[in-house]
């Protein structure tokens, strides 16, 4: 055990809270893991959730003969100002600020450590998993929506005010389809899970995805990104067009970006990333495709995240090490 | 003079090749300048060129009673490798790779720092121009193409093969125009003087732009950006109306950059940038419709770059600088 203790990482969800406790010398390996619903209400009570849900990793830890945490990390899914503030965050109901590094730690006794919950992901990423050794990379997030962490120059980068790596909503068709943020043709209309979704609906009612329009039960409008991946394990042909379609959609996004960025490695992780190879194999080929100047730079590594799920709370609880002088 | 003696910055463009000798302390104003064609011939010719300026600005140095420059610095248009050799340039005729830095230290006898001429011009920006005080800029310089450099968390970023910052090639619309680059709908396509050129040529042939069409002398593709910008000096509301499409297309990019990057200022510069505030002001009221969370962020400044066309050429001599120990 690290001098300082065990530290807390918690991966604060629109619907879950994802929490564990880990030796800061190893974050990847959790001494103890608690779990709770978000409170639909949001704000104070998403805090105090979270608080009760420290409450019980403490004494799990103490049990183990740990001791109590000594610092705690929490990954938000919104915009997180460097002060720790969580702001315009729109699966979390109440508070338009909610000031969680303040109150988490008035709650807890505790120094608190807040970031976006994709930053988080990356940190873990780069330092512990599918990011080692690259000092410009990006980790995108393909869930509901797209999250994002960046890597330039050796350091995660958050901007001016911490909100870097919002590109669900980088718009790639002005004439694409209308996005909840009031925008058209934002990446995630296409790149994410529900950009999964539209893409098979619109295939499914133009009869090019029977196969995924039944396991729907026939109704266009009933299709989803699990029906295509239900699909895709039959080796249905249709279903594999519409991977190869949503690949390609991933594959623009990626190519923007390192045209932008310049990066050498690229990650993804989130829900679609459970697709494996059959996702990201037609994202590097279309890649190859879009990406500027293929012939004059070395290959940009496109590579599935490690840490799975796991990957917000071990990079919370990365970024609470830090905060003790832990590893 | 600073104890190291005087730099001299090149800004090598496709057709003219521009120099400055300057003192470290004040990058900014000129000792002497030299200029040359751009050999249509490339390759070696234009590197025989640049040292031909480098002895010409010598001579003038020494007349002037500064002795012979120190160090060098170029600005390429085009990919340049961290390791100084020019690459994907294609508006300089010859080899792929070109070993600017080695040749060209070769041929004058003193180190010589290169990079792409828009990070350089972004450097002059950031230490001496529009960017001071920012950590987290983006500078679109807005001619004939486009070309940018990002200073990202306090830095000057060059990506991991110093290819960053190439915005003129990030696909706004899949289904937009084709690009010589090969994809469609890329950014240079709509927010460059091409990209104005070709806007304007739609509106003359849809009869949108009756003076604009005229100062062309009638026929609707010789129009160009130029007498777009004749046209709006006589306050023509064709012309208006073109540049306000034109700025809407000029801001959904700079709201994509902010949605990737967070960058608190974007400076404009390049030849777009002698519009001035007929360009800035409709580029930051779109943008202010088009910005992620426009809310709950400050305010992103918009700023007409402050050095003129001498920033690429003060970038390079201020890298060269750098190379010297100098201020």
């Amino acid at each position: 055990m690290n001098a300082s203790g065990p530290v807390i990482g918690i991966d604060l969800g629109g619907t879950k809270i994802l929490a564990r406790a880990v030796d800061p010398v190893d974050p990847v390996t959790p001494l103890a893991e608690q779990r709770a619903d978000t409170p639909r209400s949001g704000g104070g009570d998403v805090l105090e959730s979270m608080a009760a849900v420290v409450d019980d990793l403490d004494r799990m830890l103490v049990a183990g003969g740990h001791g109590a945490a000594v610092a705690i990390g929490v990954g938000a899914p919104g915009l997180v100002t460097s002060s720790g503030v969580l702001r315009f965050a729109p699966n979390i109901a109440g508070d338009a600020e909610l000031a969680v590094a303040e109150q988490m730690g008035a709650l807890t006794g505790r120094p608190v450590a807040v970031d976006n919950d994709a930053t988080f992901a990356t940190l873990a990423e780069w330092q512990r998993g599918a990011g080692r050794g690259s000092d410009n990379l990006v980790m995108v997030t393909l869930g509901t929506g797209i999250g994002a962490g960046l890597v330039v120059g050796g350091r995660i980068q958050r901007g001016a005010n911490g909100f870097a790596g919002e590109l669900g909503h980088v718009v790639i068709d002005p004439n694409g389809p209308p996005c909840p943020c009031g925008r058209r043709g934002c990446w995630e209309r296409y790149a994410s899970g529900s950009g999964m979704g539209r893409l098979a609906r619109d295939a499914a009612e133009s009869g090019r995805a029977e196969r995924v329009l039944a396991l729907a039960g026939g109704d266009p409008e009933a299709v989803r990104g699990e029906h295509v991946a239900a699909a895709l394990t039959e080796a249905d042909p249709g279903a594999v067009a519409l991977v190869d379609e949503f690949a390609w959609w991933v594959a623009l996004g990626l190519a923007n970006l390192v045209a932008t960025l310049d990066s050498d490695r690229l990650i993804i992780g989130g829900g679609l990333a459970t697709l494996g190879s059959a996702l990201v194999e037609p994202v590097r080929r279309h890649f190859a495709t879009l990406v500027l100047g293929a012939g004059h730079r070395p290959e940009v590594q496109i590579v599935l995240a490690e840490l799975g799920p796991s990957a917000g709370a071990i990079g919370a609880a990365t970024a609470a090490a830090g905060m003790v002088g832990g590893a």
